[in-house]
């Protein structure tokens, strides 16, 4: 069975075993190196691979990178923003972004059309990634299925390094359409080091620990590879935001996340449902407090909408000790997701026609 | 277990065993269609799949193809003169014709790299094949390694459409390696069909039985696929040339074939160390004759040295009788080849800075 199933459901289970059993090492070890960004600050990312090597390369003025995909699999929400966060602070650490649309990923294992897959990327996720930041002019953003012919030969030339064993103990088969466009993955991670995007370089993809699969075959592939010289790419594990109702953020209930996409009203309208750790009557709460850990309104604050640590510590001290009302801290999140999205529409509204117009000059759809 | 493996060693069995169990019909159901040549008049292409509608279309003067490959190790043998043959026959019949050079297979299942797989490809099989009357200016050529964007895009996706399952029942294992320039090889099937080449048309591979599980899972993909509107391609199935010294011809035993490389003296002299059907004895050869079905000069005679039937018959009749010795034979075979080889060589002489061009000018091999 596989360890983990990067298509499928997640039971993670405890993160410090496979930490431990895939060799992830703690990000305190590398924070005091890193941004000082609210991530790392608050054990958002909570561990590494490889990074020690990255950020010496960095340090002496070498070249590094940061890939990440988006998956054009229903709508992009605050679970992605901790990964286009994560890729701008690589950004601003002067990292070569690279920024990948798993079409043929979507294609093969969830039976997406390319059409509606470029649709979905460029509705969903780029417009309203650009608007969170990324700079596409700065950025080699390109579609799986137009990806280029070496970087496609070289994804079908990498099944030589590759073990039918390995992919089943990874990946629980070797169904070949996983095996198809896990290949090309390994090559999207690799592409900033191909001889044609300046070669070997440290390069690190921001995941949660379901990926990690893909992230550990990738440096097999690097490894044994003949022909190139590449480096094992480093990774970052994020946590997962888990679902505003509870239980896992899925893309199938709209409920569990709130789109970038949704309106102020259904946002607010989703916090005033979400599953909060406030007791059931208002004497419990006032005399224990709120279950802070269990509280989605919280998580969404503790990730996104309260950046200041202080302001953070306060709300978790009031509403832990009772003082605060779970009513109260839904109107805190309501005010900040109001003006987070008054704003990131704002943004999207002047990033959408960029991208209308980038896509157009840049890509050719004829497959 | 495999019915067979197009990647190892072959043992075929009951041929008719075969045709029955995978639905091949015998070339007799359509050789008043076909042109009148030698491997048809003597049973060296003994079957078909899906000709019947080939020469339909083609009867309406629409559009067809052939395509066959080249897999870039080892020498160029008569065996391969078989294909070659077979298809300036369908090119002369009119179709498109398509001739791909394996060099993912020989990277992924042979290791052998991509430079080493061009050279073969250029100096063995591409000189060798224009010399035997191949016509680049009208063939689609390609390396699979330089196929396009859109041709490995869709051999990646065709994955959708394969099973786990499928593939082991296949050829036995779902390796990487194998499974990945497999789906190569099926886009190289269906590319004709692409909409870049024309679209959809019938498409003929001439191939020996041992690589029919390749056309039977391209025969699949092209009926699952949603995207794209395929024929289903039709292929034509030969005789394999067996070994000058008995058993397989194989690349790992130059003595095993006369080479399309070899001096006239070296393939003379392989002639004279060939399995033949004669007898001991001077006697006994006299008495009961030659066993022609077992004598491998003269398979060399049936496939390639002796157009005429007539000529061919007569030596088949004096050799079974006994009134013509093993040496005799091979004296017929040594003149013939003598004769083949210096047209051969000097029509070679003409193609090799022809190719030489026409690589230069269609390629650039920067991977």
């Amino acid at each position: 069975m596989p360890d983990n199933d990067p298509w499928g459901d997640v039971e993670l289970g405890n993160i410090e075993e496979k930490m431990e059993e895939f060799g992830i090492d703690p990000i305190e070890e590398i924070a005091d190196r890193m941004p000082d960004h609210r991530y790392i600050r608050r054990g958002i990312v909570f561990g590494h691979r490889g990074m020690d090597e990255y950020l010496d390369v960095l340090q002496d003025g070498g070249e590094v990178a940061a890939i990440t995909g988006i998956m054009p699999s229903g709508e992009a929400h605050m679970g992605h923003k901790v990964v286009v966060d994560q890729m701008k602070m690589f950004q601003d650490m002067g990292a070569q972004i690279t920024l990948t649309a798993a079409d043929i990923e979507s294609y093969n294992t969830r039976e997406i059309s390319l059409e509606e897959a470029r649709k979905l990327v460029i509705e969903e996720y780029l417009k309203n990634y650009v608007a969170l930041g990324i700079d596409l002019d700065k950025t080699d953003f390109y579609f799986q299925s137009k990806a280029g012919n070496n970087h496609l030969a070289r994804a079908a030339m990498f099944g030589r390094y590759l073990t039918q064993n390995e992919m089943e103990a990874t990946y629980g088969s070797a169904n070949p359409g996983k095996m198809s466009s896990a290949q090309v993955q390994y090559a999207d991670i690799l592409r900033p080091q191909f001889p044609e995007k300046g070669g070997k370089k440290p390069t690190v993809v921001p995941v949660g620990i379901d990926q990690d699969p893909h992230i550990r075959l990738t440096r097999e592939v690097a490894r044994k590879h003949r022909d190139h010289d590449f480096r094992k790419p480093a990774s970052t594990y994020n946590r997962f935001m888990r679902g505003l109702t509870g239980g896992k953020m899925s893309s199938s209930d709209p409920k569990s996340y709130i789109a970038l996409n949704d309106s102020i009203e259904d946002a607010k309208s989703k916090i005033d449902q979400a599953k909060t750790g406030g007791k059931d009557s208002l004497e419990e709460h006032r005399e224990k407090g709120a279950d802070v850990e269990e509280d989605m309104v919280f998580e969404l604050l503790a990730f996104h909408l309260i950046k200041d640590d202080q302001e953070l510590e306060r709300i978790r001290q009031e509403y832990s000790s009772g003082e605060m009302l779970s009513g109260e801290l839904k109107q805190i999140a309501k005010d900040k997701i109001e003006g987070f999205l008054r704003e990131h529409q704002r943004k999207r509204g002047g990033a959408a026609p960029k991208v209308e117009q980038y896509i157009e000059e840049n890509f050719e759809f004829d497959l």
